[in-house]
C-alpha cells in the first residue's frame, strides 16, 4: 500500500485517454472539422479544439506533431467525407445524370441550413486562406478540387452519353466551371445565411447546359 | 528654458505623426488593405500593420477606436476602390457592353498577376470568414455585393438595349450569378496562382449570355 501511494498520480494523462488514444484523437478531428468548416484555420486555435472536446492543454502533441499536420489531417478527412458524398449522388442510378447534380445541390442546401449557413466547405476555406498558410495546403488542397472535378466530369459524361447535353461540351471543363462558381456559391449562401445563393448558381449552370 | 526642459515628453507619440495624423491612418490603411486582400481579418495582427508602416505598437487607438472599426474602415475603401474600378469599365462607352465585361475580367486578372496571385478580394475573403467575425460586418459585406450586383446588372442591360444578349434574361439575376460565381473563381486562382479559373469563368458566363 504504502509503495502504491507513492507512485506518481499521471497527473497531466488526459481523461478521454482512458477510452483509448484513437477516440480522442477520433473527438479532436470533429471538433477541428467543425471548426474549420465554420471559421478557417488562421481563426481556429489549438485551445479552444482540445477545450472544446475536454482534452487538457498541453497534450495536442500526443495526436498531432504540428498545428499544421492537424490542418493536413482535416483536409484529408473532409476530402474523404465528401467524395463519399458525391459517389452517393452521382452514381445513384435511379435518378438522371442531371438529377443527381441537382440532388447534390439540394443535398448541400439542406446540410448547411441545418447548421444555420455557418459552416461552409473546409477546402474553399482553407482555399481562401492560402495567403497565410503553410505552402505544403496548397497543392493537397488542389488536388482535393481536381478529384471532385472529376468526379463531376464522369456524371456529366452520362449526361452526354444520355444525350441529355449536347456532346460538344467538354465535362472536363463544365466541372471545372461547377467547382470553380460552387465555391463562391457557398461563400455567399453562408454571408446571407440562406440557401438562394446556392440554387441560384445551380439554376445558371443548368442553364448553361440547355445549350 | 528650464520650464520647457519640464514639459513632459510626448514619448508615446508615432514619428509619423509629424507628418500628420492624416498620413499615418492612410498609411495604416493601406497596409491593412494589403494584408486583408491577401490573408484575411483573422490572421492579420494589428501589430504586424503597425509594424510594416512603423508607427509604434500601442498607437493604433489613436486612429481606430477598434480592430472592427479598422475592418470596416477597409471594406469601405475597398467598396469604393472597387466601385471605381467597375464604373471605368462599365462607362466605356468606346467598347460593347460585354466588351466591357470581358475588360474587367483581363484587368483582375492582370491585377492579381501583378500580387503574384498572393492578394484576393478583401470582401470575398471577409465573407468567408465571417464565422469568426462580428456580425456587424454582415451587412456591410453584402451591400457591396449588391452595389457590385447593380453596376454590372446595368451594363448587361445595355448588352440587351444593343440586342446583344436576349431579352428574355432577368439582369439582376445574371449579374448575382456572376458576382456569386467570380468570388469562387479569384479564390481559385489564388489557390492555383494563375489567372486560368478567372478566364474560365468568364468563358462560362459569356456562353449562358448566348441563349
Amino acid at each position: 500500500m504504502a509503495v502504491a501511494a507513492r507512485l506518481p498520480r499521471p497527473r497531466g494523462r488526459p481523461p478521454k485517454a482512458l477510452a483509448g488514444y484513437r477516440e480522442t484523437r477520433e473527438s479532436l478531428l470533429r471538433a477541428g472539422m467543425a471548426a474549420l468548416t465554420e471559421k478557417g484555420f488562421s481563426a481556429t486555435g489549438i485551445d479552444e479544439v482540445l477545450r472544446s472536446v475536454c482534452v487538457p492543454k498541453g497534450s495536442f502533441y500526443h495526436y498531432f506533431a504540428s498545428k499544421d499536420e492537424f490542418g493536413s489531417a482535416l483536409i484529408s478527412r473532409y476530402a474523404a467525407y465528401f467524395a463519399g458524398k458525391l459517389e452517393r449522388h452521382f452514381h445513384d442510378k435511379s435518378r438522371l445524370p442531371l438529377e443527381r447534380i441537382q440532388d447534390f445541390i439540394n443535398d448541400s442546401a439542406r446540410s448547411m441550413e441545418r447548421f444555420q449557413f455557418r459552416r461552409g466547405c473546409l477546402v474553399g476555406n482553407l482555399g481562401q486562406e492560402m495567403g497565410a498558410l503553410s505552402e505544403s495546403f496548397r497543392q493537397q488542397l488542389y488536388e482535393v478540387f481536381v478529384d471532385w472535378q472529376q468526379r463531376t466530369s464522369r456524371c456529366l459524361r452520362a449526361a452526354q452519353q444520355a444525350g441529355t447535353i449536347s456532346r460538344d461540351f467538354d465535362c472536363d471543363w463544365l466541372a471545372e466551371f461547377f467547382w470553380v462558381g460552387w465555391e463562391g456559391a457557398v461563400l455567399r449562401a453562408k454571408l446571407e445565411r440562406r440557401p438562394e445563393p446556392l440554387h441560384s448558381f445551380g439554376k445558371g449552370f443548368f442553364q448553361l447546359l440547355k445549350q
